[in-house]
């Protein structure tokens, strides 16, 4: 039986200035505190069910240190280092409890040299009691501070090579299916939309012509239950003098926007609510051309456009 | 390999008035009629990809003809109908285009009596232009009229029966996970949220115990992509003067909700919102207790518990 | 020139337990302080513009101290006095700093032995740099904390006595115009909705029978901009373990309601949206009969009707 | 005692494509049609109290015909054709039933060529039973079709004048207040906000430097509940694919806005939800200067500020 990947697990994340991004994330964005491990900083939002859907660290410049992913069973992880390794690919293995929480996993680089983590084992902390829940089924009380988004949703790549490259590599080696694209009749494919869940989405990966590096984080994405949650949230960052992109409807994923960057660190994180589930086994990508493609990726509302090409070191 | 089931994919009822039931399902709860075959009208909601997720045909008393299921592959019905018979189930082959729009399917009764149906091949009906809508990944227009939700959800079921003989038949031959569960500690699992999707169930099933039938409907649901849908619908519902349960929410599943029943066959549906995916690979069901059973069913809102026991037959 | 009310003002209550009483508002609710001066707390919410629309003060037993309405031109205080005591009512005045941030006021009491206080002169306090909104137009940041009501709404008070009385008094004396009215057709008003501002209503008078006292705090009410955020109101008082009644929509004023007692002082506050105005100068007031009571009392969600018969000493 | 303005009542517009802009005001924006005289067609939000708040006719270009106002009295009509004589304004009285459903007025310029229309009698007109909403003080069913607004809001002006002009003419002789204004240090106002009602404005006059004439509608306003039913709307909208600007919130008022222009006339229809409400009767009036009039124009969201010089003939 072939591994297969569950879901994506957490972000980590290098910032330069860990004071602001801890600010931002945890009072602005709203997200909780796992523990601090080595000056490492395992946050999740308050419907998370890991030990953490993102870190932060210190480190000189901006960068993304890895972007993790849950495999299926635990076998998968020895699996999918077979595999790979068998595919050409050059793969590391990380050991239990390297990252709090975590069990033995495994780390390779995308052609695009995005590093991306595979593992299973997590440990299931729960919060302190007076952050807990009274909801059986959910991690933390909601609504405790900040904009107050229920879980990591998904990732977004953007690279200097041909992303079709990427997208294949995460369908062939990975068993990502494409959801939606954009294909400009120029014999690329500019952007794709893929995913191993029913989420329209668990990554997306395009080309950014001009980037200085292949491996560009263009944003993480963290998602609100309802529309309204993201208009509250605008309030919210105006009121912290925080600039961002949005509100909008992209037509792409029908996912209600905005965009906003950590002022510690210049990553970009995506507030995101409805959009739509894909449970249909035989499901079509949906092809967005020159003619449509002003309705893709801006619905309605402020235009998400120019941010297509503006990333950071991943 | 062995088969899976991909969705849920309709819920075929039968009502003794099929022109009320037409107006409740068509212009009060807002589906779009795909087609008209042979009397039976096929219905689906905005967002719904299939050819119908709701049949209605006209007959002598309320009752569900059959629950569908799609696959995850074509040859995953043949699959079914083998290790189906060969677990000692009676299965019947239903023939393409008996039901509008789709392929070859089998059906056969659960030990509850309720009618399941597996099918793959599902037409890709296509809107007329003037409801079809401009957003590609989107299959009508949203918001046309009445409550507009946007897809199916799931579907309740109760028995006279030990629900935990349907929870194990729903594993052991269907592929199933019990999600969330109520246990009161007299040996019995009064119900259990089952689902093959990240959705916290596609199916529930619980005891009702003195059900005339052990086969028998509490609701099919309908999602709504916000909250505050919910409460438009409760504005709607009201002034066409329909009675209804909610708004509420479950902590079960987290669901916003609202209870309705069509007054044309008595068939009650769930108008559902919010609630939370499961993309743990290794959820460990949640177990409510008499202890916190009033926060299972009525985390706030107007009560849901007394709906758990009055169903129609199924 | 007669003299007119402008506005609600404020309510004073007192609390057995003013800690607890500082929690709920503070904490839960989301009221900010103002400043405490000898014991008393001052309240607003993010969006009142006046120094408090609520204090608290630690007393033997749950009590309102006084309902303080704001008049429109400094000179109608004074006239008032006159009026009101041409008109055999007994006023006594309340020097100026008495009550922080007030000039000088007087109090008297209705029919039922609720005490009113009129006053115009009131401090422009702002808050401080951290809490102050950067819209010039807003006293505080919204969202800052618990379930945020923008500003206060109404009072809602109960007697023994015939609800017509005070209702009579409040149009002859202080100038509030009848909106709707509860008329079951036995010769008494059981209820009516008055105010002197557009609102449906900034009190109302209702008749509890029984009550051991004539003058009954019913609740006082909070204004949230959108129905979601009574829902997010549900999410955190159920999270803190406190009960209430609702979310529901009542037909007359057409609000939707959350209703809920503040655990230190068992004073009930309503959390209040939606609602309608009146800009109509030749409005004739609802009249709800038994034939339509039930819709007007409750148009959908947890019945609101036992709690009209439930109320705290004013 | 002086005549007073109770509120906006109605906007008469010309339209060059009535059949065009029928099709936009009812189908679209959701109004309801009170009745269709002498090809005048009379229309009002389900919330509206009055027999209309916007009327359509047939003309040979785009233009306002009137905004009319209803007065608090029945005597205030004469009263203010006497004050405005007195100063100099030159009055015309339309009979009784010139305009369907309304009795006795009197139209006259503004100092910027702005028609205002005072009236106070007007019939109550009911609509039909299948229209007529269960709630009995709610004129209409809300949600039968369109966007469906409650009720109309405000009119923004703009002229080729000094501004203060207008407001000044507003305040001196019709009562009005100043609350909100931009005042860019240049020695002109550049727009005012004014109400006589607790909205921060019934209307709003700004200068527009090369406008054509002198004067200019830039929008009419319907109000909506709910922020959420903003972002609907914007659903609506990009499915007839009727261009729009916003979501967005502005400072000044705080409004949740959307603008659309209805393609028949080019008028443009503000969607309006939020905002907040004055009751202080010592406001000060809300200064935004150059340093901070970005946020007034548009705190986030798509930016409103080009709309501001862009109107048609009025």
């Amino acid at each position: 039986m072939l591994p297969e990947i569950a879901k994506l697990g957490h972000i980590a994340l290098i910032t330069p200035d860990l004071k602001k991004s801890l600010w931002f994330f945890s009072e602005v964005l709203g997200l909780e505190e796992t523990e601090v491990v080595n000056g490492t900083h395992y946050l999740r939002a308050w419907g998370d069910f890991e030990h953490h859907t993102l870190s932060l660290t210190q480190g000189e410049k901006s960068k993304v240190n890895h972007i993790a992913w849950r495999t299926k069973r635990p076998e998968d992880v020895e699996k999918y280092a077979e595999l790979l390794t068998k595919a050409g690919t050059d793969v590391k293995w990380v050991e239990a409890g390297e990252e709090a929480g975590q069990g033995r996993a495994i780390r390779f680089k995308l052609p695009s040299e995005h590093t991306f983590e595979l593992y299973f084992e997590m440990e299931k902390t729960q919060p302190g009691q007076d952050r807990k829940a009274v909801l059986k089924n959910q991690t933390y009380k909601a609504w405790r501070k900040g904009t107050s988004p229920r879980r990591i949703d998904h990732v977004n790549l953007t690279t200097s090579l041909d992303a079709s490259i990427i997208h294949n590599y995460l369908i062939e080696n990975l068993g990502f299916k494409m959801r939606e694209y954009i294909d400009l009749g120029d014999g690329n494919i500019h952007a794709g939309w893929l995913s191993v869940t029913p989420l329209v989405h668990d990554i997306a990966v395009g080309i950014e012509h001009d980037a200085p590096t292949p491996n560009r984080l263009n944003h993480l994405a963290y998602w609100f239950d309802n529309a309204q949650d993201i208009l509250r949230a605008a309030d919210i960052l105006s009121e912290e003098g925080i600039e961002f992109v949005g509100p909008g409807k992209h037509g792409i994923s029908q996912a209600v926007y905005l965009y906003v960057k950590d002022p510690g660190s210049g990553h970009r994180v995506e507030l995101f609510s409805n959009s739509y589930l894909i449970f249909e086994p035989d499901w079509e990508p949906i092809k967005w051309t020159p003619e449509d493609l002003r309705v893709g990726i801006t619905y309605w509302g402020q235009d998400a456009h120019e941010i297509s090409v503006d990333s950071t070191e991943a």
